[in-house]
This record gives structure tokens, C-alpha cells and sequence, in this order.
């Protein structure tokens, strides 16, 4: 399993994954999973990949190639909105999986994949897409600012909460982390290191990115901090009534 | 869908559900999931339910129908330890769902349910059981000391931070609430009203039982208090390198 996310600001794109991809708990790997396109100064297109590795690395290869083909008929170079990226990612998604699918089924696997294609192409607004394993797709939103593919619950409340468009880069960069922190923490198939990368509106190339392992200072005082503010959180809470006598003989315990 | 936790304290067992069932949005409802057995003096024994409503009612019906029973071969009278509780609704589930399994298969639905099984029987320790759909369970253990059902992946990252055996029982309370009300945020499936009971080991009877509704102010004031909670923890979080100017700015506007 996988988990990515990425978020809509006002001016940014923010775009953070896990490395863990695994064939069963004895197989487990690290990938990349962000493919990034910014050759081109008038379009910037990431591409975070969840599901059956065969079939993402596949659609990643074809769309490598007709990068490559300067007579293909569509590609990530000739799509005029951020819209068609995402259903050329889901119909390369789409025959992948189709080619595989009664193979897959007879061993009750599966080759599904889905995508977040994010990004902006000059001219239109900065935006996000999540693409199904059905190759169909919905994009972020004021209301929504954010998308999630792969073990996404787990890391979806604290996103719920804090994530509005005007929340500050920083901030959501750190929100980010810990929807995937805690994803961890609580889902071994997800795993370090992580990678963030951040886009920064009309300027079409990668503003900042960020990769983060289990050697990483920074990770483990948040990891640390976040766990503290938590415990903080919670015991700020108000008191259920019951419980006065018990506050009452604690403040006294304490003088 | 449904969510309901059960938390295994030191001293304490608290269990915690929703209330909200459903056969699809438009067909909402109310119920109480916690089935509470306090009759006999040397046992008290808490079944939560969650899944296929028909059938967590048809195993709740012959629990009871056994207890009415003075001549039943086995019910939650008999049993001599918790897991042949945990066993014993286990193989009732098994049963209903074996009944309605290929009806329900047809219209691509399911039968299945889980149960949470918790509780004491004298001169042995307290304990909880999860019950699986397909009639086999696992204990809670000092390591691991909660079980969740049901829709339980938003809900588990603050209880795998928080809850220990040690902690006191009204932080566990609220951080069953807040695990709860991250779960209702993130999942319309999951609803209020709240039920809370709590048991105190070797008292065999219930210590305390709270439902929390929509026009409850504790619970409004905990869920204000848990984002800006929240949101401090967040920014208490360390900055990465390059914010330093960010943070220098920010300081300078202040003055």
C-alpha cells in the first residue's frame, strides 16, 4: 500500500508521498512515487502513483515515452489544460489494467492504480485532480483543498480540520507530514522516507523539495513535538462533571 | 457503516459507539449498538456491534433468547470465560450470516458483522475480545489495549498515540470521544448521538453511562477545544530551514 496527498492553496501545490511499495509484508521496496514534469516553461505536471506497482510504473513508462515521441498525438507536452492530463493519466491507466486484469483476478489480485495529477499550465489556475482506477477523475476544491490516493483514512482528520486554502505553506507542509506520520504509525505498508514537493503558482518549476528519513532530525522532533501536543490537546479538553471531585483532589495532591 | 471502540484500562473497561446505521444515505437510523449484560452478580459482559444490521440484530435476539432460557446449553449466564463469550457470539454470527450469505451475495451485498465482546467474569481479569465475521477473535493485551470495529481507520491514529493501560480513565474518555468525532468529521456514515459506558474491574456491574447528542454543550466545547488544540500542536511543530526568514518576518510584523 501507498499513501499520497497533496493540497490546493491560494499560491501553492503542495505534494507529499510515502516510499514504501510492497508485494506482500517479505517484499517490501522503496520507489519514488512523484513523477515530475517541468521541462517545459509554460506547463508544471506532478504525478503521485498509488496501487499495483506493475501497472504505475507502466502508465509512468508510456507516459515517459510519449514525452520522448515529439509525433505523439497527446502527451503531458500537448494537453492545453491540467483537465486532459488527468484523463490522458486515467485511459493510460485504464488499457494498463485491462491488459492484466483476468491474469490478476485468477489470483484475487488486482491491478488497479490511481493517480493525483496536479500541477498548472500557463494561463489556467494551479489545480489538483484525483484520477480512479476507472481512469475518471474529480479535482480539489475551495470546500475540498485537498485530495488523498492509497491508505488514506488514517491521515484524513487532521486534514479535515486544518486545511483551508489560505493556510500558510509552512503550515501545510507540516500538516502534510503529520497526515503521513500518523498514517504510519498506525499502517505498516506505509514507510519512510517521505517525499514533499512544493509548487509555487505561475512560475511552472518546483519551487522546493524536501526528502525526509529515518535519519532525519527535523522528522523525529515533530514526530516528538506533535506526539506532546496531542497529549496537551487532549488533557485541555473540558471535564465531564463527574469528574470535578477528581480534579478537586488533584489540584490538592498537588499543593 | 458504524464505529465502536473499546478501550482496556488498568481498572477500567470503556466502551464507546455511534449510533447510526444505514441501508444507503437516504435510509438513516438511529440505534443503540452496546448490548449491556449486568444481571448475574459475577459477571458483566458488553457486546458492540457493528455491520450488516439484520444480522447483529438476529445475533442479539438469540443472546438474549438463551438468557430467557433456563435450560439453554450455552449462554452469557454459562460461560465460564470471556473468550467463550467472544466464542459463543462468534458462532451465532457465523450461523446468521450462513442463513442470509447467498441472498445477500446476490444483490452484491453482505452479511457480515463484528462484534466487540468486553467485560468480566469472577476471578478472572477483565478483557475484550474483537469477534471477527467470520466467528474467530483476538484480546486486546497490554501492548495493544483497544479493539475497533466497524469504520475504524480515521479513529485510530489518536489511540495509538494516547492510550496506554495507565492512562486515567476520564483522559480515556475523551480520547475515545475525540476518536469518535475525527471518525464522524471525516465519514458521514458515522453519527451522532455517542454512547459511552464505562466498567470498573471487580464490580460487575456498570460504573457510569453517557450519551452525548447534538445539543450536548460538553460535547460542542470538546470539539472547539480539540481543533484549536489541534491547530497549536501544529504550530508548535519545528520549522524547516528555510522558513527561518519567514519566521523573522513574521516576528517583525508583530512589533
Amino acid at each position: 500500500m501507498t499513501y499520497c496527498l497533496a493540497l490546493q492553496l491560494r499560491d501553492h501545490l503542495i505534494f507529499a508521498s510515502d516510499s514504501r511499495t510492497s508485494a506482500g509484508v517479505d517484499n517490501i521496496n522503496v520507489y519514488s512515487k512523484m513523477f515530475l514534469f517541468e521541462a517545459d516553461k509554460d506547463r508544471f505536471i506532478a504525478i503521485l502513483t498509488a496501487g499495483n506497482l506493475a501497472t504505475t510504473q507502466a502508465v509512468l513508462s508510456q507516459i515517459q515515452r510519449d514525452l520522448d515521441n515529439p509525433h505523439a498525438e497527446e502527451s503531458l507536452r500537448t494537453v492545453d489544460y491540467l483537465f486532459d492530463a488527468a484523463r490522458y493519466v486515467g485511459g493510460i491507466s485504464r488499457a494498463v489494467q485491462a491488459e492484466y486484469e483476468e491474469a490478476l483476478t485468477r489470483i484475487k489480485s488486482s491491478a488497479e492504480a490511481s493517480f493525483i495529477v496536479g500541477g498548472q499550465i500557463n494561463g489556467r489556475p494551479h489545480n489538483l485532480y484525483l484520477v480512479y482506477p476507472q481512469g475518471n477523475c474529480i479535482s480539489a476544491s475551495p470546500a475540498a483543498p485537498f485530495v488523498q490516493i492509497g491508505e488514506t483514512k488514517y491521515g484524513k482528520p487532521i486534514l479535515d480540520r486544518v486545511i483551508t486554502p489560505e493556510t500558510p505553506v509552512g503550515d501545510a507542509m507540516r500538516c502534510a507530514l503529520m497526515s503521513l506520520l500518523s498514517t504510519m504509525r498506525s499502517n505498516l505498508s506505509v514507510g519512510l522516507p517521505f517525499e514533499i514537493a512544493v509548487y509555487r503558482r505561475d512560475t511552472f518549476r518546483l519551487e522546493r523539495r524536501t526528502i525526509l528519513d529515518q535519519d532525519s532530525d527535523l522528522l523525529k522532533e515533530m514526530e516528538e513535538s506533535w506526539s506532546a501536543g496531542l497529549r496537551q490537546a487532549l488533557s485541555a479538553l473540558p471535564r465531564f462533571e463527574w469528574e470535578e471531585d477528581t480534579v478537586l483532589l488533584r489540584d490538592a495532591s498537588r499543593q
